[in-house]
């Protein structure tokens, strides 16, 4: 298999395509999303027998439960899929948005218009109905996409691709709207990440090792969905239950997502007052806490911190807890060790918050509110394609608006430049 | 030298800096910037004795009149330089702007607000005013800057960095918000390119040999200011008059810039009537015309146009000419080789012109004037750091807003996620 002459054949053909879809009505799109949830239902013992044989080749690879669980498309999953794409289907187009207009001194009408970014590769390694979504996003935003998935949704990922690529071809949408890589070698992502020429955008997701090789051999602008070191610091005049219940919740509701918190830091002066009740609500839900010395003789029985936990994104029921002097040394902390994901603050103190607010150098800042709400639908976005740790382009959710970019319109009567 | 230590110490004392900087006062930036402009008058003369030890260098190096020329700070052009950072401190701060704020279901209060995007490094080759106008733009939108400029103008850019250096650290402004690389060796470039841990953002500025080494080079993201290969398409409903004079302007007022064209396409059934007369109008500014076999048909004397030409950038007094036969593939020419920069379509037919603004994927696409008002000044943005090619975070014309990003602040009263 030549993969450089594949490549740069599914790119170029996705690059024609763009140009088609980013003029195509919205009403066009929104039938062809309307057809992918019809053709993704009519077709769910296809699609779950192509599942089925990337459960038994991951059992057979000894994948752990929780991934084989991931993998699995049961029939609520398939239909949440199926919902998810009509509800892509009523949010809002963006295209065609005029974000701005005015007239300059010499006459010209400017009008800065949402258009779509163009050919959008998304590289991910996770749950088969992101091939849905990521398409679904895509489309709507009118954007043709290029799928690359991990090698053990293989068969899943190709089956859906191919329902969906169907669909968008029986509503009208270029033939190369959805393209799905079909071989998993990494040695097949180099060539991808250099067709800078046809591809627009590459949005990794996925743990360290596949954003490095993304970040490392792209000359194609990249927009990370990396990892979230999040923290709440815990305020000398905070509300020592609304911090219990907002770190309980932020850590446990759903500990394997990029927005749960992995850091508590409290203030000295309410240390005493408010560890051991907050010790006591994480044990209760089974979370393990390592703390600092001083936090160690507040609370018995809490293992020692070490440098390396402060960087580290546990995904699981894991807290580091430290004291902190004041509220300057949380900030440094969080701007040093955080990922510049979600952080929160919890105080009655306005200033504090404000203070907190301003310098913590995150997408998302918190005041009195859990982090697990630095997400798209929180948000009210409607869906997101991920949350990028980004500063350029999108910060944060990306949902479909995040999916744009602009251009500016001119429209004059022969002016010309003296 | 050990070059990687030494530029992991500028890269970290601007992260730090960059934390500071984002939180200072409008009043304390618009000080720091009018410091600047009296502190480079005041130094006038140590400028321009370092601009001679460059001039000198160039001359041994044999360097062109015109690379000479934009070499050489006049008073003229120093005192420009002090207007312009004048200029910027008028204008207004972007920084600590609400875009958008809503509430959620929750009850929680979510603010998008502009914030600084942290350290920029810029990497240019052109003019040792660049140092100045760049620095003045990051200062003002709260960010910290890397500069590297070109050997050619080293000692002129030193100076011109200590001095407003001094300038800023006058103001109270931190200590490394402007810093200049000393060193111009290419090997430098490779570990500046990989701190993405401290840099947020490259901007490089100039030929293809440098943009190349950016982009293969960088882990870093990065905004291109690159080339213009830009268009007007004479629609055959165009006004003939309007078409000549747009198209002169576009090549002749600054033949060398990145928004003058270097191709006209136009229809097949206007040719006849319109050829003789652009071709009669550019020969009088000297320009050379190189034509495909249907121009060269209507007029005598055109050179042949080849293919390599549809894609130059000459930025010199010649102009590629090509009839087509409509306005589609008008449009799939400049969607083909262009270079997504500036492009026109002058007619009289609206309904054209909408399907040209629409269809073609530039930065501004214009109807009825010269593409060299994709300009920030012309914008009215009041001063550009460059016009960006990418299309990522910013498209074409980059000023104070399109040097900041944003984060989301929120406000809660106790939420937590069920």
């Amino acid at each position: 298999m030549n993969y450089e002459k594949y490549i740069i054949s599914v790119a170029s053909r996705a690059r024609k395509a763009a140009l088609e879809l980013a003029v195509i009505s919205t009403a066009k799109k929104n039938k062809a999303l309307k057809q992918m949830a019809e053709d993704i239902s009519k077709n769910k013992k296809h699609i779950q027998r192509a599942n089925e044989k990337d459960l038994i080749s991951g059992r057979k690879k000894k994948l752990s439960e929780a991934l084989l669980d991931r993998l699995t498309l049961t029939d609520q999953r398939i239909n949440d899929m199926c919902d998810g794409l009509r509800q892509i289907a009523c949010l809002k187009d963006p295209v065609g948005q005029c974000i701005n207009q005015w007239k300059t001194p010499h006459g010209l009408l400017i009008q800065k218009v949402k258009v779509p970014i163009g050919v959008i590769a998304i590289i991910y390694e996770s749950r088969p109905n992101v091939t849905a979504d990521s398409s679904a996003l895509c489309v709507k935003s009118g954007n043709v996409v290029i799928l690359r998935g991990g090698s053990e949704a293989i068969h899943s990922n190709m089956m859906i691709a191919d329902i969906l690529s169907a669909s968008c071809k029986k509503a009208g949408l270029p033939t190369d709207t959805i393209q799905l890589i079909k071989y998993t070698d990494r040695a097949l992502m180099k060539p991808l990440l250099v067709q800078n020429e046809s591809i627009d955008l590459v949005i990794p997701r996925g743990g360290e090792g596949l954003i490095r090789f993304v970040t490392e051999n792209s000359t194609i602008p990249v927009i990370k969905h990396y990892n979230g070191i999040c923290h709440v610091y815990v305020d000398k005049n905070a509300d020592i239950t609304m911090a219990k219940n907002i770190i309980v919740n932020a850590k446990t509701q759903r500990p394997g997502v990029c927005n749960a918190i992995e850091t508590v830091l409290v203030h000295k002066d309410i240390a005493q007052k408010c560890l051991q009740v907050i010790a006591d609500a994480l044990r209760e839900k089974d979370v393990e806490i390592r703390g600092d010395m001083r936090v160690r003789k507040v609370v018995k029985g809490v293992k020692p911190v070490t440098a390396k936990d402060w960087d580290t994104e546990y995904l699981d029921l894991i807290l580091s807890v430290g004291i902190v002097n004041n509220i300057n040394d949380a900030i440094a902390h969080i701007n040093t060790h955080g990922s510049k994901h979600s952080d929160t603050i919890v105080t009655k103190n306005k200033k504090a918050a404000q203070e907190f607010l301003s310098k913590v150098d995150s997408s998302a800042v918190f005041h009195n509110a859990s982090t697990r709400f630095n997400d798209g639908g929180q948000f009210g976005f409607g869906a997101e394609i991920g949350i990028s740790t980004d500063k350029i382009h999108a910060r944060g959710p990306m949902g479909l608006n995040e999916l744009t970019t602009y251009k500016y319109l001119v429209m004059g009567n022969g002016q010309i430049r003296s």
